[in-house]
């Protein structure tokens, strides 16, 4: 009897990371490789995808893998085969899934790396049960996923979930989409270190010590760094970490009012500073939750996977097809 | 053959509309009542649908009536038996399915009015053969419900598709749920009615027009007063109309970041004002959508049933029970 074991490929902004997942969601090996840089050509992007899965392949017995999924930072069309665009890399209605097909000896499918996160902690971790969940995925940016009825949506287009993209400040700040005052501009890794670059170029004592742990020189600003800080009790540090937990929950109260989910679920990087974040978070939602007190409040949980929720649930979804 | 007709009550926040609904969602009797006031206990409201049911099954064979369905302004819990919250109402955790059963002889469900309107536009009206809908009804407030895969969904406690009180301007007008900056306080007839009042309190020559029309009282104020003012040509109540239409937009934008779906039906009292209000939103959804140009956009179309959308689609959803 073979194993039904499934290769999922995450391609995020910066790094491309592969595994062979087992039908318990165990990564029993590994890859990695840097995502080429989005001025290249598609072609690039997928012979990085295809090494990362040869690596893969030269590691199991081939007659166990039943099936190849990636998950793709972008708009991914709903036939689950068509790259519509991705921001960080070169990619405009690209036909990702046929591209690979002619080179991968086993079914792909393609799906959005949120969508692919969120089925990974809806399978093995935090959503686990849960019926009608929302993923937020905290990175440079907010990726979003939403689970009805213990399946991933979609959308019309296969383009739901983009949460980060919602209006939350008229005329704020300037979003890479061409927008003003998006989400993900007030409650990410991206505003962490905007708000703390902005205070050291002002000279701002409340961030000298910060400054200092950097030499004096804010390029070095980072959101693990910022966390770090918090975690070693700087107070602004601190204060930075809550006040985008502040929007994420404002956020997530809006969220709560159109899905009415049981769950939310944070993920991505910036979710590693726990509950300095969440914390802040849970109480915005409870403050601006619509009809609190008269409703059933949503849980708010951090994800369990880390970065290997999209490359775990990219294998899934492409394993549950087969 | 029985005909398998149903009865469908849509009780809103001032009226009570019942009607005998056939299979092709056409309405055979009609009745009407006042909604009682919000100050008189559950047992009144009971009795004034009661009255409207009764009304009704004078004037039809029993044996054609397969279910009896109520729409109501209000939270209904996902068992669709209990009103969780009507802020119109004096309804808290009403088990109104099983009041109403014991003097209906017929099967009740309950329902919430958005989602009615939404499945009878969906089943016989602007919304047919679409999958993925956003229904938005704009009365006083904004009323809202969500079609995926041609069903309605009603999120994990029955409370989905409030997207009225997402908050669209931070520390914006205060709304009546208690948070400020819902978009119904941007997006709506007491939106139109606010900034027209303002104005005309505030002596503003920009309303002299439409004071005039009111005989100098302010009090007479009304969305239907201004829609027809905007008919005639009046300069500011057109303005009136496309800057809500303009919020109109924006919210929309964030509800299809959120859902991507493939159609928005506009509905409730305030679309009468047709495209002096859809074509500024749509205008304002083009420009704020996130992804513009990269993706297939959302149709905008004004809902075609009318104010009969909600009882018609509270007989549809109870006769589909059985």
């Amino acid at each position: 009897m073979s194993a039904r074991l499934a290769i999922g490929i995450d391609i995020g902004g910066t790094k491309v990371a592969g595994g062979v997942v087992d039908e318990n969601g165990v990564i029993v090996h590994r890859t990695r490789r840097d995502t080429p840089h989005r001025s290249t050509s598609p072609s690039v992007v997928e012979n990085t995808i295809v090494e990362a899965v040869d690596d893969l392949l030269a590691r199991v017995d081939h007659d166990d893998i039943v099936a190849v999924g990636i998950g793709a930072a972008g708009f991914v069309a709903v036939d689950r085969a068509t790259v519509v665009f991705a921001p960080h890399l070169s990619w405009r209605n690209e036909p990702l899934r046929d591209a690979l097909a002619a080179r991968i000896a086993f079914p792909v499918t393609v799906d959005n790396d949120a969508n692919a996160a969120a089925w990974a902690e809806a399978t093995y971790g935090a959503a686990r049960g849960e019926s009608h969940v929302v993923m937020i995925t905290l990175g440079t940016g907010i990726g979003g996923a939403l689970i009805i009825d213990h399946q991933v949506q979609r959308g019309r287009n296969g383009i739901a979930g983009e949460f980060g993209h919602m209006q939350i400040v008229p005329n704020g700040i300037r979003c890479e989409c061409g927008n003003r005052g998006c989400w993900e501009q007030y409650a990410s890794g991206n505003a962490l270190v905007r708000e703390a670059s902005a205070m050291m170029h002002a000279g701002s004592p409340v961030v000298a010590d910060l400054l200092t742990k950097l030499d004096g020189d804010p390029a070095g600003l980072s959101g693990p760094f910022i966390t770090e800080a918090a975690r070693g009790g700087d107070a602004m540090a601190r204060e930075l970490l809550a006040d985008i937990g502040e929007w994420l929950g404002i956020g997530m109260a809006n969220l709560a009012a159109a899905f009415d989910p049981g769950l939310f679920v944070i993920g991505g990087g910036v979710s590693a500073a726990g509950e300095m974040l969440i914390g802040p978070a849970r109480e915005a939602f409870r403050r601006q939750l619509t009809g609190r007190g008269y409703r059933p409040e949503a849980r708010i949980v951090r994800a369990v996977l880390g970065g290997d929720a999209g490359l775990i649930g990219a294998a899934e979804l492409a394993r549950a097809d087969q």
